[in-house]
């Protein structure tokens, strides 16, 4: 496959003139990158700094979703500590976590969206992932004909998270796939393979990085969230899990069987507050009763970690369980053992360190001792090797957007008609 | 390929119960069908019939976007003449016609929809075709967990319906393709076999039945529009051009060469204003500037016509010239010659009948002589052979609704897990 | 003043007939009830009962704002407990708490109760107060020329509320004020005197209703919320601090000031999480920070009562500090002592029982150990004598629906015009 | 009554620095002015260029509503070309004029507003009239702590406009009410007196300076519109017809009561197309059902004018006949007869040049012939003396603006503590 770029008309650096005019460049392309939860900002980080110290392009960054909520600690702040311009914050979420409030949190999402683009007029719009609000972003952004690349498609999953991110990748032109195995499938879905620029997680650029040996203070760990005390010196378990939205109402009784394993295993343990999908307040609500009612001395609840500390964590847990796609994909960088519980992470490409699980507290309990039992695995360059956000903003510096798709299958045999028709 | 349905659990008739209860069947299945355009509802009017008719399945009809506009003639009070009850009206449309007022459109229309859908609860929502407004009902489903069943997947066009209608493939848990091409794009773009339930387009179940010796009095053409008066006993033209909305600002120039040719050919013209997509209200300018100005003789434009009359006058017409995905589709059935224009059909699967044109004046003119020379073409089955309403109706009493969709790529291999991952 | 009804064409019950089809009346008057928070349900409690139980009239319930969400726990599932039938659930609450998100949810509520009006079709609609909510089911059921009937119109306080109270007020057809300067102030504001229908808060009725020496079981207040136990035997303070939105920002330093009081007064102390208000998430930061930091021995922090053990509680309390307006209007009927902080209700008519005091620490203290001194307080009438909610119903009934309001100044020195004008 | 501003603290031009950064002044005050259609923009346009003009302020443009809209010709376009700046245009209107989209656009219209407000940050907006796009502006802007300042409060009318108008004054923080009834009204409906700051509408100061005498060329006039070619230099005259939203199904008979009257008169006519309330879609219709079968050669049909020439048109014509406001207001400048048709403009201030009548057709044309036969009135100076806009600039650079309004009666007998409470 040819990963070089769409079209003979290249971006050429050279043709264009950088006039400076005040603190303003002009002629700078425009990227536009939409960051909707704190996982975003924790994949997208190196490659916000990478666009940030391009030549050629101007970072616009638009917070929406949980980035901008007081109920999740506003990540958003997290970026501009950073030293990232925020240019908007859009509150989208229609408060009520229903698939009914989750769909028209969608609507009003495309709506807020478009109004962001008209005033920002950027060239492409970056989105990651396969959130609702990142389909939001989408869709204000094909249906005003701008240029869309996407990071993340083409892998597999379950909950509407899997419609959602092959729905966007039918939005996206230009495609930042994870895996080998997303490249093929995004090709055999119809996209165009000139579309494909880069191979690689940008993640496995901040795990590459991660000082882990620096570690964690028990103190930062224990003066947010409630209950129990951590001390990360000792073995500790990491507890993650958000609903499946395509099993609403199912999510009390999988959380149930979690609970109750950790009641078993009765080690310390960090658990981090669900996402704010439909099924969520059914979570938040099982978690609260259990922490009243069993009162139990070795759990930690807690809101939102800045990205950095999440994964010094994720990288420091004797085991991770749960549903969180970081326990298939940062995970895999550090070679933490992981149960994965439940279907939501269904179709993923796994590496060596996870193990899967039912939602049941016996199975749960048995494949977490069982990876106790191993102990850390070796590192994983499954999701990438950890030199992909240059590349990707290279690639943003270097394409030629176009707005027009159509389906790949009709060039297929028609080569010779291809470039005068798209 | 195995066109039966989904899953072992078959709905088998024969275990349920119809308690007659006053007017109301319990235990019926409720397929709720979104109508968004006069273009919808004529294609769907026999599966309308068919649902109805049905002994297991209750019908519930959503009229949204132009169908309920009085600018467009409220095409639902035709469907109301026709016998069927409309459950409810729905308005999304944000006027102005700009790219960001169709991508607002959309995202109302997300809102609007899931209200509706909490109210009616529907076992599955049928859709059709490609429309923002078809995307807005699928997206709202989706994210509802009800099952989607959409009618004209897997083809291939221009416009942002091209992107639209595979995103609402990827959320649609089964499809009635109208072709076979269609039908092995769909596979191929990871959709379930098993999913695909029939071939063929209902629309070709009423071409088979239009009486067209019935024919149009000249008196109903003559009774609707402005212009000049129509003689359907002689030769005219059926003009019908709609915005790509990916070439948002060139529909202007592009009318105007479409008028430009029609002046040149001098035949009598019947034209329809254009849909509500963006750059509709700039090709509605360049048509009222060019009556004004050029005080054409041979042109009738008119708003609206319902289903059955445009059929037959498109069935009559000696060309269609355009871009309407009817010239293509039901056009074919009739063979009526057509001369497709510029990019919105780019891709389609086209039968004999049609040649294309760029948007010039002379190329147009010249395909057109050419179409008038030839005369009518044989009738054609691509997009089905007359028998597709009650296939699809049947289906939809048969299938078992599911709500997790997953690539089916990662089924290949493992077809023993199959069942259960699911 | 003439408390008659509207007009000369009086609804008279005697050219009704009441058919019975099946469990559905016909014929009657749809009332159509808004619920947006707690205390809406709170007070319209006997409205509901006198309405359901009135042979001429039907009663609807939209239960709406913080009504659905679990962050407030659901306090729709009270009304449903107590036997009443909800018709729609409507979730409008953009989640953020900002000004921008409280604007922004006004606008998507008004889109969400017109959608709801057009299925439920009713004669009136029946508002209470002045939350941005019910502002959004005023307008939605004016602009759909729908007959609105108000309650509690006619009050001065601080906040938007003010301002939205006033606006409610001049959508409004029908007022049921609370108090005679509320009626005077109405009239005097240009509303029509023969369209004041009573006067008196409904939340009087329950007061006269309430057993108070039932009291309360310790464990029910026990057994919700975090922090001390409370013996609601002993005396204990009562906290509910809402922000003022037109101070945005000033919120924390406010609420700051109220703990640091409580610091010092060091009694048993209930507090109520704040409303869902702009500035709302800083208030309940600051708590949760106190909480932290201070780990008070002597204070519980409680999400939500169901209303009865709210008036409970209010009843028993030795004092009740903040700002809500059940502080003004519910304690009156008890004679509960009152310390009101900053402006949010200046300009309410306050009965003996209140003292006021600026947000300032040291203030505050020295208000409370007065009203401590002092004890209870005489039960006032100021809002209303406990026979209001029939009367409420029976002109709910009686009245004569319109849709035109005028100011009706311009009908002092032209009464012969007037009923020719309406 | 004092019409000196609120409080002591004056804004002083002396103290302020107005340091040029480029062509940004900055410590301007942001005023904010919306504009929802063209009539809108016929009076605020020198408001707007004193604005422009005032060193101490900065004008900021929003336009919405049918301002926008191609249908109505995109007034805002006659804005751009009279030399403002347009900082966005907002799109708001639901397609449908019914009831429940016009309140769905208001709906919507708030949330735009909002977000246009959030990227401006205005200092104060300005608002004009009783348009439900005005309303929206008013809500988003008093809910975000926007200082807001009206024009043409206090008035009274028929239609929803009656209700929306008072509403907005109940958000509205300063007030330039146009005659000194209205200024007595707004105090008499509990606004502060010191908040109203002129009286006189600055339409005025347009009539005041339009030379009537340069006229129209017959050539504008028959350039724009449908049918009869109109000669100016005859006797001719000027029809607009909106619906009255509160009676919504009435206005297809009042529309053809009224185009009966004009075929009796046999007249030449000009009548505008109406606006975009709910019911407005049906008077199109009765007036295009009119055209196709009585085809009246005296009449021509036009959308819209850009606001001199309406003006030149309104003050040129023999008679004006129908419901606009411009015919009770800028009518009396130039004293044009009018015949009021129908109860939208009901208890509006009436200068001598009106003659009021019910939509009967032989009502209607007893009352034009009456004004034909009194021929032209004396000037009225009721809604202005022509010296307004620039006392309103003034006004908005010397204000101090303020967010907590409070309903003046409680000032009335504690003059002392107002200030401190204010």
């Amino acid at each position: 496959m040819n990963l070089s770029i769409c079209c003979g008309r290249n971006f050429s650096t050279n043709d264009r003139k950088y006039t400076s005019r005040g603190s303003q460049e002009v002629n700078k392309r425009k990227i536009l990158v939409v960051l909707v939860d704190r996982a975003n900002y924790g994949r997208l980080k190196p490659v916000l700094r990478a666009i940030d110290e391009h030549v050629a392009l101007e970072l616009q960054i638009v917070a929406a979703g949980t980035m901008v909520l007081q109920r999740f600690h506003k990540p958003v702040e997290v970026v501009k500590r950073d030293g990232f311009q925020v240019d908007t914050e859009v509150y989208l979420e229609l408060e009520g976590s229903t698939p009914a409030t989750m769909a028209k949190s969608v609507g009003y999402g495309v709506g807020e969206f478009a109004g962001e683009y008209q005033r920002l007029k950027p060239d492409i719009v970056l989105l990651i992932g396969d959130r609702y609000e990142t389909l939001a972003a989408a869709i204000a952004a094909a249906f005003m004909n701008i240029c869309i690349a996407h990071i993340q498609g083409g892998e597999v999953s379950g909950s509407i998270d899997e419609s959602t991110r092959h729905a966007i990748s039918k939005f996206a032109h230009f495609h930042f796939p994870s895996t080998q195995r997303a490249v093929e499938y995004l090709i055999r879905m119809g996209e165009n393979p000139d579309t494909i620029l880069t191979v690689g997680c940008p993640s496995s650029d901040i795990a590459r990085k991660l000082d882990q040996n620096a570690g964690l203070a028990n103190s930062i760990i224990n003066s947010t969230g409630v209950g129990a005390t951590i001390d990360l010196r000792r073995s500790f378990l990491l507890v993650v899990f958000h609903p499946t939205t395509t099993q609403f109402g199912g999510e009390r009784q999988q959380m149930g069987q979690l609970l109750n394993a950790l009641s078993e295993l009765q080690l310390q343990t960090i658990c981090l507050w669900p996402n704010i999908d439909a099924g969520s307040d059914h979570i938040s609500k099982t978690i609260r009763v259990f922490r009243d009612q069993a009162k139990p001395s070795w759990l930690r609840v807690i809101t939102n970690l800045p990205p950095d500390d999440y994964l010094k964590i994720l990288a420091a847990a004797s085991c991770a369980i749960g549903n969180s796609s970081s326990f298939v994909r940062d995970a895999s960088f550090f070679g933490t053992p992981v149960v994965l519980v439940g279907s939501r992470q269904d179709g993923r490409e796994l590496a060596d360190h996870v193990r899967t699980s039912p939602p049941s507290a016996k199975l749960i309990v048995q494949a977490v001792q069982e990876q106790l039992a191993h102990g850390r695995y070796n590192r994983s360059t499954l999701y990438g090797n950890g030199h992909v956000s240059e590349r990707i903003a290279q690639s943003l510096a270097e394409l030629t957007p176009y707005v027009q798709k159509r389906l790949h299958y009709i060039y297929e045999q028609a080569n010779v008609q291809r470039h005068r028709a798209l």
